[in-house]
């Protein structure tokens, strides 16, 4: 147990607390949502990078001393491995900008670096959060940054996930090429085709939608660094904003740059609102695949039966040796879930107001949330379910014989006004006669 | 030709307009929609019945002399009556909180009425627009009135709409109660039932509905008018503040009464936004309700084939003699589009701030759009699908007995955990045999 | 570490799992969200009471020998009572129409009551999750009662916080009531006003949709557990039925009645849909509430600064001494949070099909989060922002003599056309000593 | 008057109706929307100029005699220029898949050309609608094709008007460049800053999504003409197939392209959604701009003060003298709409399923609502309100001398900690006189 105070009053914090007062408040004040930033694991590095680099550039900027920066940089190094992770426990979602999240990361900071210098937790000497760790930056700048990289991070992971699913639809593409079966407009039979162009179509979606998303998180390797609250970079010396993007990009690895104007970068995340966009048109594609997988093994009796979707477990608490569809269904619910968010993203966007949104926050961890949902139901879909999912040869033979694409090859022949006529005065026995006599 | 002038300047209005200068300034300034105010008929007629009663209530407060008032109201009858439609040119969707409406009514009716009493259009003298049309009333109250009559209105036309669906929906369950079918849940096969029973849940979640919906139109019969701009009333005198909602019920023959607090009724439009969450809700029903007769009557020969949907045209330019669920997918984009129209009533609510929310407009002519929109929509599922669908009972017997019905009744004999191993270990043939020797 | 086997094959279960295969395979197959059942302790509750009081149903009627239903109810007992709560590891989001959630518990129950009578985890005997635990029922049934169950009592918490938030925006009304100050339409200045009416205006917004809110939430009293999967009641005799919402109430003390036609109850679910719409309008004003305060707050120097909030902490890393609205932004945040769930929970409406809804439980636990969200955001609002707010009386008092309210008072005198000449004649000055004048 | 007949019965056609039974049979089973596809002028010649390039093609592929093929390339000019607007008047939002839309032209330019050629109205001989003008095309092809031409055309208007709007604000931001200003987040006051920066933020996020929507604009430049229903191109002739590409782009002057996989163009429709998507974040991002206007321009005495709109009409029908910020309000106004027509693009996506998305139709008028109704609104927003816009200098100045400017400019020198001790200790103005005496 140990006291902390500022300007409101004097608290208690708890036994091996590694933040401080600020975090402690922004906890009492602004929690809602029943989760923790803790949550948010890749946010957490993310942050701790932007920290570690802006120590980098403070130092050879001679704004921070080296014993400072170092040991800032090997706090932040900790962090960063998640080695400290209970003890990021503000609500993501809260208020003031993100706020609580930067103080909450300066303090656990400030604490294991004064720590590694020998200092005690709680009297933030010789390092400071706000003077030292927070160093040449605000919130504003930092947390932008941290939910930029991590977005990219993320982002790549269901990027991964994706490029398999388009793999598998598309081997799926090719083992279906030789089922002829009948195909639908308005859930009305149609002419007959292969299923496999069925499955090349899903994957030409996927594959699109695919890029898009790379393209719209490809965005946001420009950040704000530097910038500062507003974009202004007051605050930040000259000496370290020359510094702060190359130091990043020692840390992260990544090969971000600056935005064209900070000034914008504050005060607009639609390039945050873009992905979250990607990823409800995404949804939506992954929606209609995951339906149509139903619908096409809808059965298996009084159904469409065309696919035979691998069976993981009894599908019915009620009836025994009822198998349902419930990985495309948790795929469909994912996908429901991820264009919700996606309207909470819109709302922050569209509220933004004036020098800063600082809503930004809520709308990156919502994408972020997102991201790693899609990743997993993605996974899961690919791996349960289309990798199994067979044709029902059968069945599709059968229906590509129905009487609508006689029809159509009927049509080809003799134009849409002579099939007409037939259609009118001729029994469908007739009709299918003709085309067999054709036939021969 | 005729020139008006004001503050901004002097303008010509174009020969025979009963508009004057605010509404043109209106149309140049703020028209985007392509739309004009007399695309909403109703709201016209409520807002000359809004004026009408104002003048009553002016005169009997003292406030406006009686020649004036009677003038006003004979002016008004006119423009209810639809006369003058034409004269309604600002675009409904117009900024300002409704000023360009407001003011096109008070010059049309200004100018009618001095016309009545032997004057000069665009002179606007005995009768001014803002001194006597808008007298005691601000755009505030008056457009927020009429926008609730008319949709009070508008709605009493969708609801008998649904009646009559919810009607046609019971005779079909009616209808149905004999046809044995399959049921299903996750698409997959499940329990033989009655195809009436299907029917009967539509018609009871139609009938939930539209009780929602009459609860939320009658909320909005509580008004402010009287309480102009903020509801305060100032520019209201206490003695038209008596007689106004009186003599509004004399125009309009409805029951309305003051809403408890105008303060309140400024600021806030959840009324109105309420009406549009029960039509989303009613959006989410009907598309159901529809999809489910497009699936239950796929085919003819490749699909459930359970019902038979009346023919009504050509289903397409490229398949003779395909027949689509053309009906059914007209209700379904009606929807669509009301599910959008919500979302922009949603923006409507959320933007609000302070003592009045001036998107009110845009959100009731929406609300007005998708009541008009349903109730087209409605009346013609009932008449040209719903009425005359027909079960395909050969299909549905064939249906009721497929293999996890009978599952189900073995499971209701021996439980859940013996047919389980029965499945197991026995084929399908085997189960049936077991099944139809229990039968005898 | 124990082994169980079902027709898929023979899984390994963790030691200490209360928890079997079915759970387990619901696990592997669906889990996406991060999130586990035990996040919702509520529902957990509530879903152990319907297996308690269908135990007892099934007692009553015959079904069930008497040592099965005891010990079945003391299990849930003990599950209701939340001490089991790490055994419930589904993830709440998962596909299948929520045959995960209903498995987790019939498998806990089961082993607790085995264990009761002597037996051992996974033997499921005398005590089967199926046959016994839950006997009578299907998941459909069992979960859509559960939900509901849970929705009522966790919307009792959101409605007693609504409540406190109404008292005391009512309260400050009355506080501010001598306070005059700026009224402003389109953000520019108006007439004058007392602050309290803006309060007022407030309170009477709030208890509104608290009305609505208890409404929506009552309807979800009625529930369909006896009507099994579909409505039907296959799979439940006569005597359960009879007796299943009797025993429902015992056990949750509240008034719970059979829905009308229980195949509604298993296809539609706009019930839950329609708490969440008015989850989404009560957040659209409390969006508009929050914003307003941060608005009339705004400054201090270079804003509204008509009200003052309590400063609760630092509001920034980088301005030492600014003080930003942070828990109103809380709310707002948590607003924009509630109004993206409500967009799920509309995809899940609109997707619905055929004799069941199975994407009820997604629309179901967004419902959940919201209404536990907006009742700790609405606490903390209340409790940290509107009671200690405060009027700046001194620069209210001096706002409330800007010109436009003088316009306004002269207007009332002399008419709208006599005060526009003036406008456009005279200097404000002059129109100001006009004002005076006549005040004299 | 004339009578034509199909499967379903004879009809009556009005006297000098240049369509046919099938448009006439599309407008009494599907309207709803009170709207014609004449409302979308550009999308009849977008559909012409199909109508005409295959025709073009087919002669071409040698499927129609030169005749034939020449008079329905002269029709097509005629309805291209907007000649025959009146005679389109199916519903643009009906079902079927834009079947009604297809016919409507396929009857027109049929008459037409039949008329060109000596022929009679009705009697569809030598050119036939679905033989010969629809020949080798569906619905599915020629609607997809056209909707995007159509798309492509209208947003070029949209983008220059966006150029003008980023040029005016980048004007602004240079003449406010001097102005010195107060900033603010969490609209608290914050550093002082030029005004001019504040555009520049505006125009580059104006510029970012102008960009994001050319390409999201320049991927429907893909098109999948040739592929008939589903994409395989049965239907249409090797040949055909060959030309059409080539022939759409000498009789529209595009450059368009043939979809990688034309299964895909059928069945998916996120091309368009993601131009509604674009137009969804452009919107967010002008909501923004145009409520900074407004709130900026507040007062004139009890608001921010620090920009003078252009005053363009009187803005009450209450308050003499009284400017509202109607320009920026209707900007807003525009954009909820179209936020809100995002939405049913959503739902349209959504719900697609199998071969083709039958609601694509529907996506793409409300796309070219968007579109539209942003030109105009954009338009007048940067000629009625941005280039008139001014800065109050002497407001600015005021405002850029607060408090928390100070304070910043002290941390600068002194660090976060030092600073807000003295925060603690001092009052205001012996901070302030530090200040001074620094700047000395």
């Amino acid at each position: 147990m140990r006291f902390e105070e500022d300007a409101f009053g004097k608290v208690e914090l708890p036994e091996g607390a590694l933040y401080g007062i600020q975090t402690l408040r922004s906890v009492e004040n602004m929690s809602f949502s029943g989760r923790k930033l803790n949550a948010y694991p890749e946010y957490i590095s993310s942050l701790a990078d932007v920290k570690k680099a802006a120590a980098r550039a403070n130092e050879r900027a001679g704004i921070l001393p080296r014993s400072v920066s170092q040991a800032i940089e090997q706090a932040c190094e900790e962090v960063e491995q998640g080695c400290h992770n209970e003890h990021f426990i503000v609500d993501p979602y809260h208020g003031g900008g993100c706020i609580g999240s930067n103080m909450n990361m300066n303090e656990v900071v400030a604490n294991l670096a004064n720590e590694l210098l020998g200092g005690e937790w709680g009297e933030y000497n010789p390092v400071h959060p706000n003077d030292h760790v927070n160093a040449s930056q605000s919130t504003s700048d930092a947390c932008h940054t941290a939910l930029r990289i991590s977005i990219v991070r993320v982002s790549a992971a269901l990027e991964a996930e994706l490029e398999l699913l388009a793999n598998a639809l598309e081997s799926k593409s090719r083992a279906f090429a030789g089922v002829r079966t009948i195909t639908r407009t308005c859930l009305q039979d149609g002419m007959q085709d292969s299923l496999g162009t069925l499955f090349a179509g899903y994957e030409h979606g996927i594959r699109r939608r695919l890029r898009g998303l790379s393209q719209a998180t490809l965005a946001l390797t420009a950040v704000n660094l530097g910038g500062t609250v507003i974009g202004s970079g007051v605050g930040a010396a000259p000496a370290y904003r020359e510094q702060i993007i190359g130091a990043l990009n020692e840390v992260t690895g990544l090969s971000l740059i600056h935005r064209e104007n900070l000034y914008d970068a504050s005060m607009n995340m639609d390039d945050v609102a873009a992905v979250s966009s990607e990823l409800q048109l995404l949804s939506g594609l992954l929606i209609k695949l995951a339906k149509d997988f139903r619908l096409l093994s809808s059965g298996p009796e009084a159904g469409f039966g065309e696919l035979k979707l691998p069976a993981v477990q009894a599908g019915s608490s009620f009836f025994p040796g009822k198998i349902n569809p419930v990985v495309p269904e948790t795929l469909i619910q994912c996908c429901f879930q991820v264009i919700g968010l996606d309207r909470s993203v819109q709302a922050s966007l569209e509220h933004g107001e004036l020098n800063l949104n600082v809503w930004e926050g809520l709308a990156g961890f919502n994408v972020l949330d997102s991201l790693n949902m899609l990743r997993r139901a993605v996974s899961l879909f690919t791996d349960k379910c289309v990798k199994g999912t067979e044709a029902n040869e059968e069945r599709c033979e059968k229906l590509s014989r129905c009487f609508i694409p006689v029809v159509v090859e009927l049509k080809e022949k003799y134009g849409y006004s002579q099939v007409s006529r037939w259609l009118k005065n001729e029994s469908k026995d007739e009709i299918r006669k003709r085309y067999e006599s054709e036939a021969d």
